[in-house]
């Protein structure tokens, strides 16, 4: 049978001040009407009872992530000890799955993106999950680029494996733009990080080339995950088993995915008014063209301003620009020591 | 004996959303810690007695002016039944100040100005009362134009009547910003609307040279407000008595005069950073350049932004550029119905 692995662990600085310890991105509803990771999920319904999803996350989101998913039953909320990157949690997923159904099938995607076309997603991940069952390959969705993005990966596809599949070379992470526009003239695709394999090979493979979980195998076959995540080393799915992994393949798809990196993402993923402004509120953009505007409470005005992200959330506006909403961060590093318990939001 | 009238009849639409019609411009703290109001009449209290002040503003406004100025006398603050503009308010308090002291001479500035240098504004204030006096004339006091600025009015001083002062020639209201440098290259001053005279020569010159007035003299004379502002059509005493009057004249002072004319206008009257910003409250500018950055409420970050206002107030939050702050009315015009209620702000 086929299971789907939400991870659902990112705290979502990157949102703030409306993202929170309490309320990180997957849990706001940025693309839509829901939360992100309702979404996320309710996306891959059609593909995957609700009994057989999975969802990674901290022990400090279980609850709320259980409460948002109330069709998910509860122990298929696995919450991390701590946070050690992709490959950790996916390998604890993945066994989870196969100690209910040895002959399962995963799906792996993340709480947090947003996807203009469900049915392309669900006709991709449906593709790789055939692929990875009849090729018994590890597969990833690579999505097809709109854009030179600085901020994403990039896979470069190598040799045909028949039904559009093709083999896995190589990964590039975060090309500057000139590059990223060379890769996507030469067909790399965007690592989305939906990927697809049975727990028989993806058991096979981390085996094999991931070393840093060697340690924690013994305690993930016995169901003991806290003494797994104890004897591991944090490393993503994409370095621990992609890149070393001969197994590796690809699919493309095009369904209008964006990863949310950012306040300035919302313009891409949100209805816009004919000026380019997403408001979303009490907000009002006067005069204003490709401003992004989020006034969870009061009323927020903004007029005559162009690229501009304004936020009002939890007592705290905040005013930028799409230019700097990424690197949030930075900004919460240089404000006072009375926003120092913001900065985990 | 001198007197000095404030008017502090202004309703302040243009520092929305910090202001209401429960507290206008003057009755806020823009160019220092206290009310515009409070400053202006503590201003004048070396030259005037509290109580020789007498405050001119509307019925809605009087009480929160009795409680912002507690050394004033309660009946010194006269509520007109409605705004006719600056002359009937300066002949009801002119005639005031008469009927008390029929000697008086009468100093009339406005509640809601910025002034730099305070010595230098009493040096002035003095020299046009004295002026007043002893040349049985009404006296404006120009101020020294420090910039060719467009929202004011210019005055045009004529030939010397001695000890610097000059005869008013003309108004020049509001030139563009060629005219207002032409006008400063010729000598012109800023007019202020600080005005000096006895309470008899403005008596006689209202009744020669004001007849948007006439019907209201006989009720004036005996005191019945009401009846006076129901005989009179609204006007300036710029327009209505020293644009007609040939016993003008005017005095130049230079004490960093400002009208305070919009949230623009904060960089020029408050203490900014080294980058030029104005921040208020819990209000943070990062890598900003020339910002007002007003946080009554919560916290306000404002980041990479140059030339940008943002006001949170009253539930509120605007975000506009210093160019447009001026012309906050007609924003307001174009906002939603919802805030109907605070166009009156």
């Amino acid at each position: 049978m086929r299971w789907a692995v939400v991870l659902a662990g990112g705290v979502g600085s990157r949102f703030w001040p409306l993202s929170s310890a309490d309320r990180p991105k997957q849990l706001l509803p940025l693309a839509g009407e829901r939360a992100l990771l309702v979404e996320a999920v309710e996306r891959v319904l059609p593909l995957v009872s609700a009994e057989r999803v999975l969802v990674v996350t901290s022990r400090a989101l279980a609850k709320a992530i259980r409460a948002a998913l109330p069709g998910v039953p509860a122990a298929n909320v696995l919450a991390e000890p701590f946070a050690a990157s992709t490959a950790p949690a996916l390998a604890w997923a993945t066994a989870r799955a196969a100690a209910a159904d040895p002959e399962a099938s995963v799906l792996s995607l993340h709480a947090d993106w947003a996807v203009g076309d469900p049915d392309a997603f669900r006709a991709a991940a449906a593709a790789a999950l055939a692929l990875a069952e009849q090729a018994d390959v590890v597969a990833t969705v690579g999505a097809k680029p709109t854009r030179p993005e600085t901020s994403y990966g990039y896979i470069v596809p190598g040799a045909p494996l028949g039904g559009g599949a093709r083999r896995l070379t190589r990964f590039v992470e975060k090309p500057d733009a000139a590059r990223a526009g060379a890769l996507i003239a030469e067909g790399a695709l965007w690592n989305t990080g939906l990927f697809a394999w049975t727990a028989r090979r993806f058991r096979a493979e981390i085996a094999t080339h991931t070393p840093e979980l060697a340690g924690g195998l013994a305690a993930l076959d016995r169901g003991d995950a806290d003494a797994m995540y104890g004897a591991v080393r944090p490393v993503s799915v994409d370095v621990g088993l992609f890149e070393r992994t001969a197994r590796g393949a690809v699919v493309a798809g095009d369904f209008g995915w964006d990863d949310v990196g950012s306040w300035a993402a919302l313009r891409r993923v949100r209805r816009t008014d004919a000026a380019g402004n997403v408001v979303v509120g009490d907000a009002h953009a006067v005069d204003a063209k490709d401003c992004v505007v989020w006034s969870e409470e009061g009323t927020t005005v903004v007029e005559g301003l162009e690229g501009v992200v304004v936020v009002r959330a939890r007592g705290i506006t905040l005013v930028t620009t799409a230019e700097r909403a990424p690197d949030l961060k930075k900004l919460l590093d240089r404000l006072p020591g009375m926003l120092a318990g913001e900065r985990g939001a």
